[in-house]
C-alpha cells in the first residue's frame, strides 16, 4: 500500500463550509494511525483523550468562524526529545523512559497557543543521535525511516498527522523526511525557540516535517510567532501565511561530498529536475562555471567530520553526568564512545574547530549576493535497506553546519522510493527559501500544490 | 560580629605540607555554616555526607601529591537554579519544590570533576528574578543580601565557602556580591556553559562569586576547561592560574544611570580610589574629556528598561506553560505581570530590541581601542534596609546587557558596610581584564592579594 500524505490545510475550506470539521479530520488521522502504526512504530506515546478533546475546542471554533490560527485543530507529532507537559519524554534513551517535566517545550506551547492538537510522541534517535528506536520507513518496513526525527518523518510520510515536529544537528529532519517521502524544513539556526527541547547543540535545529510545503512554513511560523526562536536570535520571520511564489533568477548547483556516493539514478532524476527548471528560464550554475560555487564546495567538502568535532565537545555535558550519576551501561556503545572523545578534547581544539566552522559559513554567505538558493540532493538515494542505522547523512550536514535555512522536497524518486530534492537558502532569510520553492513546485510538481 | 571570607588558595600551602586537609577546611566551613546559617538562611538545602565524603577524597589527593586542579578539596555552593544530581533544584519557586532531575548543571559537573566539594544549594529569588528567598545580608540581618544569587554572596561573605556559583542576567552576582562584601565576577556572555542551568535568556551569563579575585578566576576558568562556554560560544579562555597583573595604561569611568542615584559617601570613596590609581600613573577618563565616553554614557543610559523587554519577551515561554500546566497561582504576581507583557509582544518588537542592544555593543566595543577596562560603581550604596527587595541594580545592568566580562572588587565602601567597585572588560577579554584587577588591587589594597 502506498503512503499517502494527509493536508489539514487542504480541509479547511470544508471547515468553513461545515461539511468536515477538525475532531472528524482527527478520526481519519486515528485511523491511519490505528492501521499502520503496529507496523510503522511512529509513536512513543500517545494521549489521544486529550487530542479529541483539543479537537472538539477546535471545531467550536471553527464553528464559530474564530478559529485561533490557520493551524487551528491541526492534529502534530512531537519528536520525544521535547517536553510535553501531558506525556513523558524518553528521548530515546532508557535512562529516560517515562521521564516527566510536567511542563510543554516553548515550540509545544507554542503549538497549543495556535489551537494545534498534540497527538503524542515521535520515536527518536538515542539522544536525537545514532541510535534507532522501534520505528519502520512506511514505504518499506524492511528500510530505515531515517534519524533522528525518524517517528515524525515515518507518521507524517503516510498521513498519520500533517506536520510533526523534529530537530537536526546533522540531517536529522531533512534525511528522514526524504527518506519517507514528505516535506522538511530546518530554519535558520536559531529561528524557532528550542527551550524545553533536548537537542541544545550549538548547530541544532528545531524545525518541521509536513505533508505540505505550505504547512511546512504555517507551523514553523504560528510557532516562532508565539515564543520566538532561540534567546537572543532574531527568529524566523516573514508573512504568517505561505509566502508567495517567487521565479529565481540563479541557482547554484551543489555536488556537495554526497555527489560522489549518490546512485546514478538519484543523480539522473535530479538533473532531469534541474532541465525542466532552466527550460522554464532559471539559470542554473555548478562549481565549473563559477570559482565562488567552487570555494563553496571545497569549503564544505569535510564539514561531516567538523561538525561531529564541534558535536563531541558539546556532547561532553550531559554524557558525564549521565554516566556518572545516573548509569553508564544505559547510554549506547555510541554514547559512552562519544564521551571518551569528549573527554580527549580541549576548549582550545573547540575553539579551533569554531572559528574552521565561521570561516566555511562566511565563504557560503558570498553567494546570497548571486543566487537565490542553491540546490542539491537530500540523500544519496531512497531509504537503505535495514533498521540498524538510520541511513548516510552526507548531502544534509552542510545545511546544517552552516546554519542556514534548509527544505526538502518530495520531488524525486530511486527504486520506486521517495527521494528528496534539497534546497539551501540563505541566513535569516528563510521566507525567501520558501518563496523559492513555491515557484518550483508550480515548474516540476504542480499536482503537488496540496494545500 | 563582623563576617569574614575564608580563601581555600590561602589554605593550600599547609596541605602540600601536611598541617591541613581539604577535611579540615570543610569543617571548619561548616563550623561558620551551623554558627551563622540560621540568621543568614544562604541555603535551601545542603548534602554534609556528601561533601565529607568529597573532602576525604580530596584530602587523599592532596596527600599524595596529585590534586585533580587548583579547586581540588574546595567547597563551594550552588545556585539553586542550576540542577545538581544529589540534590533538588527549587528554582525559588513552590512550582518546583523538590524537584530532582538527577543530573548534574554543566557547570556543576565540571567542579565535581575538577575535585570541588559541592555543599549544597544556595538560596536564589524566584527563577533568578526578584521576588527575593530567606537569605539576609551577613552584615546587617535586617538589610538585603541582593539577589537573585542572595544565598551565594551571602555563603562566600560570611566565610561559610570560599566560593559559590550564580547567574546574572540583570544584576544578579555583582549586586549580591557588592552587598555582602565579596568578589563577583560575570564572564563574557557564554563564557561558562550554561547546560542545566534554568537561567536561558540571552544576556544570562553564569559566573562566581567567590572569597578573592584568585579564586574567582580559577574556578571560573576550570568549569570552562571542562564543560566550555555555552554551545557555540569561544568560551572562557586564559591560564588556568590567576593571570597576572597588568596595569592598565588609561580606564574609562563611566557614570551609567547609577550616578545621580548613588549616594554621596559611595562617590567619594571610589573618586578617592581613582586618585589613587591616578596617583600610580593609570590615566582615567571621563565623559567630558573623551565623546566615544560620552557615546557609550549615552547609549547605556537606558539599558535597564531595554533589557526588562528582552527579558519579558524571553520569559514568555515557560512561564506559559508554568501558568496554564502547572499552577498560575504557584507564580508570583511579579511572574504573572511578566508573562502578562510578554504575551502583549511580538517577535517583530524582540527584533527591534535585540538590534537596538546590539547598537549598544557596538558602540562600546570601541572603547576597547582606547581603555583598558571600565570603572565605576556596583550599587549606588551598600545593601539598602529590609528582605522585600533586593536592591538597585542601576550600575550592573549595563554589563549584563553589553555581554562583557565584569568584575566586583570589594574594595569600598559606605556607612561601614560594604561597597562593590566595578571594572567591566571586553568581549571575550576575560583574563585581560583579571590582569588590570589584580594591578588595581597591588595599588589600593595590597592587603586584599588574599590568595
Amino acid at each position: 500500500m502506498k503512503p499517502v500524505r494527509i493536508s489539514y490545510l487542504a480541509a479547511q475550506n470544508a471547515f468553513a463550509a461545515g461539511t468536515d470539521t477538525p475532531s472528524d479530520f482527527l478520526e481519519r488521522c486515528l485511523a491511519t494511525l490505528a492501521e499502520r502504526e503496529p507496523t510503522v512504530g511512529a509513536f512513543v506515546t500517545t494521549n489521544l483523550p486529550a487530542a479529541r478533546t483539543a479537537a472538539a475546542q477546535s471545531t467550536e471554533r471553527w464553528r464559530a468562524g474564530k478559529p485561533l490560527s490557520a493551524i487551528d485543530g491541526m492534529p502534530v507529532g512531537i519528536k520525544d526529545i521535547m517536553e510535553t507537559a501531558d506525556m513523558p519524554t524518553g528521548q530515546g534513551s532508557p535512562l529516560f523512559t517515562d521521564w516527566r517535566t510536567h511542563r510543554d517545550a516553548a515550540a509545544v506551547a507554542a503549538l497549543r497557543e495556535a489551537g494545534a492538537v498534540i497527538v503524542g510522541k515521535t520515536v527518536t534517535t538515542e539522544f536525537a543521535a545514532t541510535v534507532p528506536g522501534k520505528t519502520s520507513n512506511p514505504w518499506d518496513a524492511a528500510r530505515t525511516p531515517g534519524g533522528s526525527s525518524s517517528g515524525s518523518a515515518a507518521a507524517v510520510g503516510c498521513g498519520m498527522v500533517p506536520a510533526a515536529l523534529g530537530t537536526q544537528v546533522i540531517g536529522s529532519i531533512l534525511r528522514p523526511a526524504s527518506y519517507c517521502g514528505c516535506y522538511g524544513f530546518k530554519p535558520s539556526l536559531g529561528g524557532i525557540n528550542r527551550g524545553g527541547s533536548y537537542d541544545g547543540m550549538s548547530q541544532s535545529c528545531s524545525g518541521v516535517l509536513a505533508s505540505t510545503l505550505d504547512e511546512a512554513w504555517i507551523v514553523a511560523r504560528a510557532i516562532s510567532a508565539r515564543v520566538g526562536g532561540d534567546p537572543g536570535q532574531l527568529g524566523l520571520s516573514g508573512p504568517m501565511d505561505m509566502p508567495a511564489a517567487q521565479k529565481p533568477k540563479a541557482i547554484a548547483f551543489l555536488e556537495t561530498a554526497g555527489w560522489s556516493v549518490a546512485i546514478k539514478e538519484s543523480k539522473s532524476y535530479l538533473q532531469a529536475v534541474l532541465a525542466k527548471l532552466k527550460a522554464a528560464g532559471i539559470e542554473i550554475v555548478d562549481r565549473h562555471r563559477d570559482p565562488d560555487i567552487e570555494a563553496v564546495e571545497k569549503a564544505i567538502f569535510d564539514v561531516t567530520t567538523l561538525s561531529r568535532k564541534i558535536n563531541a565537545w558539546e556532547s561532553r555535558w550531559p554524557l558525564n553526568t549521565y554516566s556518572r550519576d545516573m548509569n553508564r551501561d544505559g547510554l549506547s556503545k555510541v554514547m559512552q564512545d562519544r564521551l571518551v572523545e569528549a573527554e580527549g578534547m580541549t576548549l582550545e581544539e573547540n575553539q579551533a574547530n569554531l572559528r574552521e566552522r565561521q570561516a566555511v559559513r562566511d565563504i557560503y554567505a558570498k553567494l546570497a549576493a548571486k543566487y537565490d538558493a542553491c540546490v542539491t540532493l537530500t540523500a544519496p538515494g531512497p531509504a537503505p535497506m535495514g533498521l540498524a542505522a538510520t541511513g548516510n547523512p552526507i548531502f544534509v550536514v552542510p545545511g546544517s553546519l552552516l546554519g542556514v535555512p534548509a527544505l526538502t522536497l518530495p520531488y524525486l524518486e530511486a527504486s520506486s522510493l521517495p527521494l528528496g530534492m534539497q534546497l539551501l537558502g540563505f541566513l535569516n532569510a528563510d521566507a525567501a527559501l520558501f518563496g523559492v520553492a513555491a515557484s518550483i513546485r508550480a515548474i516540476i510538481a504542480p499536482a503537488r500544490a496540496e494545500a
